[in-house]
């Protein structure tokens, strides 16, 4: 086997594209650098082929019309999955998808902008899943991703850091940060930890004892 | 006094701009049509400006450098009211603003999309004042309001109406929509009342028994 043959040992994580606002060619390119497994939720796909991109999975309800004919005239093999359950959005549907093939992680894009109803939920709904996969959620601004245990990470100092609780967080620690939280909770609508940073340059470490915090990374 | 002297009597929803996204001119217009009082957030104000929108108030903690000369020179009346306060956003402190100034109502653009923790931030912070003011946030796809007591509104059939709980929300009861919900509870990130729509031509109803709710009026 060449050494430039492409084995997927699904530890890389898998690269998950909704339908909402697209993102720069720069993040795309960073996120499909390595080869990553590519499922397209719907009707995404029309967009994706045109950017040349190599599709593993197509996966939605199809309830608008779907020229299947053309789309494997543009790219074959491809595996398309029809999932018509209504009590689902198409990136849960895509999400537990990967959970059941058996990806440990998921970056998501094209899941924010756009529509406010489908971009809050898709950020707040990837808490369900923190437990099963790894889930970030990028886009030109934001990089999103739920507490599971204790975080730690190395920022260079005053990097934007937020912490921004999906309902009710409870017993938030924070170290590194410029304002930290000791034992404290967060509340959505209320009680937010929006435009936090890290205070100098070093590890930031961040805790909950009960709850789905998100944290986010984002720039202007 | 002619009839043609706009008198201001706060009945009119003022018109708050923030700084996140711009909108399309199309929606600025329409908001700016009733010559609403305007107040617009810190940085904002040069983007606003550049359209030649008259601006009332000018609120901000001005962290960064502002050149208040070169404003005035371009809007002169212009009211500035300095907000250091770091424990609120520049829309809390200018819902807040409003709030004490007397006006009943506000719709609120330019305050989602772009850094995802501001837009969330943003979008879901509007509940806290529900009981003080009428909040309506707009942007291009999207119009978002708090619930307060029962809600009921004349929609065209098949109109996309999501109902998103700012955590949970408990006693949900609803009319005339696709898939009504009775006495049911929806949870942000768990269930979520996303992608319902109007039955049929006619009155939509909501009403909830706790917890804050935000409809969303979305198109694509």
């Amino acid at each position: 086997m060449s050494s430039h043959h492409v084995v997927r040992e699904k530890q890389e994580p898998a690269l998950l594209i909704a339908n909402g606002e697209g993102c720069s060619f720069e993040l795309m390119g960073q996120l499909l650098e390595w080869s990553p497994f590519v499922v397209v939720l719907d009707h995404a796909i029309h967009r994706v082929l045109d950017l040349g991109i190599k599709v593993d999975v197509l996966l939605g309800d199809f309830d608008r019309n779907v020229d299947f004919e053309e789309i494997h005239a543009r790219q074959y093999p491809l595996e398309i999955i029809h999932t018509p359950d209504q009590d689902k959005t198409d990136l849960e549907k895509g999400i537990e998808f990967l959970i059941e093939r058996g990806f440990p992680a998921v970056n998501i894009v094209w899941a924010t902008g756009r529509r406010a109803d489908h971009s809050l939920t898709n950020m707040t709904n990837i808490v369900r899943y923190k437990n099963q996969i790894k889930c970030v959620m990028l886009d030109d601004y934001s990089k999103i991703f739920p507490l599971v245990g204790t975080f730690e990470k190395w920022y260079a100092a005053e990097t934007p850091i937020s912490l921004i609780p999906v309902g009710t967080v409870t017993g938030i620690a924070t170290e590194g940060l410029k304002y930290n939280l000791e034992n404290e909770s967060l509340v959505l609508g209320y009680r937010n930890g929006n435009s936090n940073e890290s205070a100098a340059d070093g590890f930031v470490k961040i805790s909950a004892q009960s709850g789905d915090l998100l944290i986010m990374e984002c720039w202007d």
